[in-house]
């Protein structure tokens, strides 16, 4: 029973939901290492799928639903080439073709007895899927930078968030909150400088650089430039799903943290972090400081994020009043609903500087 | 929300859920010696009853709601023949008429102050409930067969199955299923013979005959007949929710399963089942080994099942595609659908052959 | 998906459920001693509010939602004279004015960026909030007697019942339920003598003088009137929510049972109960024999409430068919819809006897 709207008065503003759902991308599901011999079920935008590797190596992606009676091929187990379902034993390949029914005497062949199969690419140690089966992907998956680069160091780390597609990419290109939220961690509360934010949008990607950031104070300072250097600050967002943060301390310093999101349904993301770092020190007396720490950042955000989607849910909707200090999460919503709505990005780069202190 | 829907394109068929509510029939609740002297509550096709015994040994199933302030007659206590409720002790006899009305100095008797009541009937040891109160039920409670032949053995097991009351019956007369989902139990998953299901409606029953159908390879063939003998398989469904498997092997080995359901809800049904059995050993020896192998073929149906229903709940319906091999469930739910619409089953008996191999 | 209306024929009445949402009234929501340096949440009618308190002692009472992006502001912090979001740090003062956005260079005051605020009020100890923020209250919170007088022992207590405002309020006010959920504590279910119950309403008010009354047999009796005496018992409800027994037992015995509820949302009501009393026996002796009676009837009504609103869910709704013993709880219903249609009460007093065995 809805209470709330009979009590409480709601403002002229129209509340809405930030929820735009793309399927014709390709998604990150899981790392490839992760699909062994047991089939996974995974959700995307809602689709719950069943992953499966055949013997041949082969990866396979299909609807997690038995033609036949409709239980989960995720409960079944992989045969040759096959995933077979556990309930009655019929076999599907990695494209949803039926091989076996166990029993049948006639004919095997039938449109309904296919299983709809989704495309899957292996791609930098990730499986990815193309969610929409009935059109030709027009792109590749995204590929994280410096990962191949010998002078980096890479820690991957997977999350589930409690929030909205949208929701998480702009928390994770956000830089007010990190002040407060994780407060000590990388700022403190305290005003210092007036910076610029120049934000540029050009066709699939948006894009902040941060002018005249101060070196970080807190912790996070002293690892990363215990002599000083110029801070060189990227935010980008790469439609629809991948959030990537680039920052650069003097020339010895250099964290990539590249976001892949999945929205497993419209309350729900998944994030794949791949985190790749060159810093003055080298990578293996490094990464056991900075691991506990992303950990400790995603957590918080993962815990605010999920604080926000209950109340978002309770009050039957967003009313986001927003300043010129979000300077990524409104652009990206309008760029997430014009692509749901089946418009192509504006070709011509835009760009625009808002000034805050930091 | 709904979000599986917008993302996932739906087949051109429409989503159905087998879900028929048949009220004007008997259904098995419970056993007799489990009514003592306090009350149970339980639910029959979505209506919540109370079932309870008046000192006179008389039972009796009421609508588990006192009229009064609405409060569940189930957490009352019998005193003499009547529950009495445990709010303001209001107290009803088995018809749900109002005998006492503590505190009242006026009339007692009033239309609105009487519990609605079921018939209820005891017999072969189980209590039986007649849902529809308003129609005289024009048949008798199933009993089923060899209980009372001295020469059996009979085992009774009680389970609650999260499934439609359809599902359920399909799941209990399907034979190819057996050799996964139980594999090693009953039969395997090689091939060897193809036989013949002779399937037969009339009236209110149908009854498939497999012939040719091979002697048991796994366990249970080994209990069932060390000396070998001709199978005689016999799956009958009986409207709207008896499923009888009559399996015998030579003339030494018979096993009548008789599966009393009664749907709970529409998701949710309860399965008393009452297996006779006479075989070359005697009843006591056999009944230690047979018993855990029932439980356990009744546990993995009931969790198939369920993994059954939660897909169909996610996918928004039954998207079903048979095969000649289901030889019974298509037709049990039109027989079901037929009942549910106020039809009479038709009078000739219609009968068919299918080829299988098991 | 609605199982029941299927199958269970209704009778011709239509359910209703009580529920009565009347945000332009006072409702006590906490001890004022419990709002100490962290904000608390708190849901009333539906509408989360957080609670908090200044540094300069004042109490604030805002929608627990951040006008930025919506996070309750119950995770946040106190802050000088303002409570700070947690996720970006906006300050609020008690008047829901927004006193600080960190970061931002441009103007601080804006329409949007205000939260909604509630009028608080700290009376006897406890904290009342008037729950409609557009109109001027029309009257001052509820006052519970004999708390300031020096004769009487006070004990509170608080519970959270799960069920509507009416259904709790129905339950304290109500005689005949004693001696059946209660059975024991106060009175017996053996019939003894007829007495009068006088109902009068007038107002805001509806009172019950119950006339002719035995003295209590059980526990309580012994407790109350060692030595005899006579009853004097009124039962008192006042608009919208307040719930009053005063009992009197001779000249020395008088307990007064000021009931304070709070309906979080519409089947949850909070309730916190003042409890004053005088006895031939000093307070500090008797505090600990009455405290855990008052406990334990609380219990027993709490539960019995929650099964009762179990029960109306699953019917779809309350069809309560009333006595003349139920003095009190349709005409409770009467004056609360009447508020919610707006209406006045009528002004004239009107009396009304029933008698009824006790």
């Amino acid at each position: 029973m809805d209470t709330t709207s009979a009590v409480l008065k709601p403002p002229s503003t129209k509340p809405q939901v930030s929820v735009a759902r793309l399927a014709n991308h390709w998604y990150a599901v899981c790392e490839s290492r992760d699909l062994k011999n047991d089939p996974i079920a995974r959700t995307i935008l809602g689709i719950p799928m069943v992953l499966f590797r055949t013997q041949a190596g082969e990866a396979g992606a299909l609807l997690d639903r038995c033609p036949h009676r409709n239980v989960p091929l995720s409960e079944g187990v992989v045969v040759a080439n096959t995933l077979q379902c556990a309930y009655h034993g019929w076999r599907f390949n990695p494209n949803g073709h039926c091989e076996e029914i166990p029993g049948l005497c006639g004919e095997l062949a039938a449109r309904g007895r296919e299983a709809l199969s989704y495309r899957v690419k292996e791609q930098d140690g990730l499986l990815w899927v193309y969610c929409d089966p009935e059109t030709e992907p027009q792109s590749e998956p995204f590929s994280p930078g410096c990962i191949h680069d010998k002078r980096y160091t890479t820690v991957r780390t997977q999350l589930t968030v409690q929030a909205t597609l949208h929701a998480t990419l702009e928390n994770i290109l956000d830089v007010p909150h990190t002040a407060y939220l994780h407060g000590g961690l990388f700022r403190t509360s305290k005003k210092r400088n007036t910076i610029t934010a120049r934000v540029t949008r050009q066709g699939n990607r948006l894009e902040t650089e941060y002018i005249g950031e101060p070196r970080p104070t807190g912790l996070m300072g002293k690892v990363l430039a215990p002599r000083g250097g110029t801070v060189v600050h990227f935010d980008r967002f790469v439609m629809p799903s991948i959030a990537e943060v680039d920052y650069r301390l003097g020339e010895r310093s250099h964290i990539l943290a590249s976001h892949l999101l999945t929205p497993i349904n419209d309350f729900e993301t998944q994030l794949i972090a791949v985190i790749s770092f060159r810093l003055p020190l080298p990578g293996w007396m490094v990464r056991p400081i900075l691991t506990p720490i992303f950990r400790k950042v995603f957590q918080q955000d993962a815990s605010m994020l999920m604080r926000q989607s209950e109340s978002v849910n309770r009050f039957g909707g967003e009313r986001f009043v927003s300043t010129e200090l979000d300077v990524m999460g409104p652009q990206i919503w309008q760029m997430l609903k014009r692509a749901a709505q089946g418009e192509d990005p504006p070709k011509e780069a835009k760009q625009r500087d808002v000034q805050m202190e930091v």
